[in-house]
């Protein structure tokens, strides 16, 4: 992690949000950035992260916080993607590396894609990570820490560029993999997207359920629902897009999920006691190999403590 | 929370596993037992229980356990729960109190009830708290604390009976409701069985996708997945058992569920953003109560320490 020099002379974020500015705060804790642009469109965003200051400087315009950077990473929600690239693009210096964190890929390159002027290589990445809190005041520069980057260049990429964004995003705790943007969007189908929208649709499910009142499901949520509620609090223009850019992927796990708990309902309506075990059984194994992996904490409860501070 | 003599002079526990052993812990902690006695049927959790020492006895027979006992509490899922009360109901003093921790209550009036002798006091409960750790090692006397623990009292109930019982949960940490038993099971159904199930659906359904390697499931796990795994890993018994016991209440909350999905799977096929983000925005509003209410945490994701230790 002993950095002699930073690895770009200049970075700029378009959107300071969750994970941009946890970006600009683990570039700062890696010391991979002489100097740190930022954008944000809101006139309140921009105010409060020139407050924090984790950028070295703030902008209006996407295209000066662009100009002149050796990377430029998109932070904005997906849907917002396409104009933002088209205002940076007459700006890249040449020679730069474009990319952005969305959580889907394919759309990103046929959206981005024709913005990036010839001489710029453009990367598109996706950090697996993220809390339920979102703006400039949720970032932190721990964030990245061993989770995964994903990158999905596509072919014919530099490959000079797609080390040099390899290195950056190690700098920032993240361990990398690369792949296709189709695969991507089919992993991150199952293990992002429908998680979101199942945990979306059981709250809006109880939320709408006359018989049970509001204080009862808020009350006795601990018995499971609690742990829903978490990801279903997630910002919702970002989720919003991502269900419109990653549709097909969407579609067809969500297909395979409603077949499984239709099988599961039947067992339930005929009392198929072993299926349940079985099922219940397996499902335990998938969580002992996560904590393996280090990718959650086998502290019971994920070790939350709900005592009033 | 100082008491001058203990609440009860025995106290039985028909079950030492998570919930149990907690009670022992809980029970310790607030000077309510003057004697605790445990039983369990395996050799191997006796062993283990006499071990961690929660309890003044450890028996091999129910009925010794619970006999002379003021306060009998069973501790073991809800399938087991009829064999249990049939074994002990010869052995129960006049005037004791018997109840239970099972997760469905209608369920379990109708399989314990017959047991229970003229005279002895029989008041279903439910904890809603717990952890997916699972055995006597999984207790800890803190599980209760500041969460809710429904009783169903059956029509005619003794009310000194019914206040004595409500002390002993406040001893133990817990905040006290009353409600009727098919009341319970349904809100349960919404707040705890839903989740459990669309949790071990979702686990099951990733497990199954030939295109995503299980290594590709767990790397990227981060992105929602994981929050599932934590209570698909919860006791496989306990949770058959719940499904087999609560079949109707769980087919019309899985019904709604469905019905709410089948919509948001429209909504994305034909490109329904203003459906999506308008359901993404009203959920987010319930998380913001239960955290208000100390029923979860606002620290993001959960606090959770996912670091190598």
């Amino acid at each position: 992690m002993t950095r002699t020099a930073p690895l770009f002379t200049k970075v700029a974020l378009i959107g300071v949000g969750l994970i941009g500015s946890s970006l600009a705060h683990a570039m700062r804790r890696g010391g991979l950035a002489a100097h740190i642009a930022g954008h944000a469109r809101s006139p309140e965003t921009r105010a409060r992260a020139a407050e924090l200051g984790f950028c070295d400087s703030m902008h209006a315009e996407a295209a000066d916080a662009a100009r002149g950077a050796d990377l430029v990473i998109l932070c904005t929600p997906v849907g917002a993607l396409q104009a933002a690239a088209a205002a940076i693009g007459p700006a890249l210096k040449p020679g730069a590396i474009v990319s952005d964190v969305g959580s889907v890929k394919t759309a990103v390159i046929r959206d981005v894609g024709p913005h990036i002027p010839e001489g710029v290589h453009f990367i598109p990445g996706h950090p697996i990570a993220g809390t339920e809190h979102s703006g400039p005041d949720a970032g932190f520069a721990e964030l990245f820490d061993g989770r995964w980057c994903i990158l999905t260049p596509v072919p014919g990429t530099d490959e000079q560029a797609l080390s040099t964004l390899i290195e950056f995003w190690r700098g920032c705790g993240s361990r990398v993999e690369v792949m296709d943007s189709k695969h991507h969007d089919l992993v991150l189908a199952i293990t992002s997207h429908l998680p979101h929208l199942i945990a979306y649709n059981i709250v809006g499910t109880a939320d709408d359920l006359e018989q049970v009142t509001q204080g009862e499901i808020i009350k006795f949520s601990a018995g499971g629902f609690r742990d829903f509620t978490r990801i279903a609090a997630s910002d919702p223009v970002m989720w919003r897009d991502v269900f419109l850019n990653n549709r097909e992927a969407v579609l067809e796990v969500l297909g395979r999920f409603s077949e499984d708990l239709s099988a599961l309902q039947r067992a339930i309506r005929w009392g198929d006691g072993e299926m349940l075990f079985e099922l219940f059984t397996r499902t335990r194994a998938i969580r002992r190999s996560i904590i393996a992996a280090g990718q959650d904490t086998a502290a019971p409860n994920f070790g939350r403590n709900t005592k009033t501070p």
